[in-house]
């Protein structure tokens, strides 16, 4: 029996099923008019639950949830800390083998600046929509339009 | 930089993308009637085709075709000595985490079976199609039903 290294099947199991992504949404409240989140998240049917469970324990942070829509378990990390101090270095260490990881490039720059502060400004944030907008649309829930962004921060 | 172990990245990634498949052909000319075949595939969007050419070297067998249809390539393995010889052992040293080990142990026992001959005779042939439908249905072409499959070999 050789031995599963976990670490690497985890970067294999992402590069499949793993989804890095930054959502954007209209806060007129806030000064920039739009709020930044990034997370990172891999979804399985629920027979494969425990696989699921088996990256959380090895992460040490994020959430298993359920969606009975289409009985799925999506196990999503959504603290900035947890996304910039555990799953940023990891990633940026092994190395992602598809094209995912242009999105992973993309999604880590982005992660870096909100954890900098750039979002809290207009111009950090109109950077951080152009790196956003470089992404595989699956990248990012696409509510708006780039321009729509754009219109938000100028308002 | 941490190494990636080559081996369980690709556990990972056909954990994740991988199909274990079995496919029945109605053949009149064979004395069974049915003609069965099985395959181990991944399929990606052409801009991750280099993922699976570190596949097909990893595993010194199969091959990549292109599907116009939806820009992907497929690394395809059909050659019954390859399955038996390098493909199956190695999924079953290494374990695959999720639920489609299932299919996979139901997947390797037909593999065996054939590289054995069962499938030559009907008695045979009939134990493989009652464990190709414990199999999710991506597992196999469902061009017929197992009624379907069982009637032309009764024929």
């Amino acid at each position: 029996m050789d031995t599963l290294d976990l670490a690497s099947w985890i970067v294999g199991f992402v590069d499949g099923e793993g989804c890095f992504q930054v959502s954007f949404t209209h806060r007129e409240k806030l000064q920039t008019n739009i709020e930044v989140r990034a997370s990172f998240s891999v979804s399985q049917n629920s027979r494969s639950k425990s696989s699921l469970l088996k990256i959380e324990e090895f992460f040490g942070c994020g959430s298993l949830r359920y969606s009975q829509k289409d009985d799925t378990f999506i196990y999503e990390v959504r603290n900035l800390d947890d996304l910039y101090t555990k799953i940023l270095p990891f990633f940026r260490s092994y190395g992602l083998l598809t094209y995912k990881k242009k999105d992973f490039d993309s999604w880590a720059t982005i992660v870096f600046k909100i954890k900098q502060g750039h979002h809290l400004n207009k111009t950090g944030l109109k950077e951080i929509i152009e790196n956003a907008y470089t992404m595989n649309s699956k990248g990012f829930g696409r509510k708006y339009t780039k321009d729509d962004l754009l219109k938000f921060l100028e308002s």
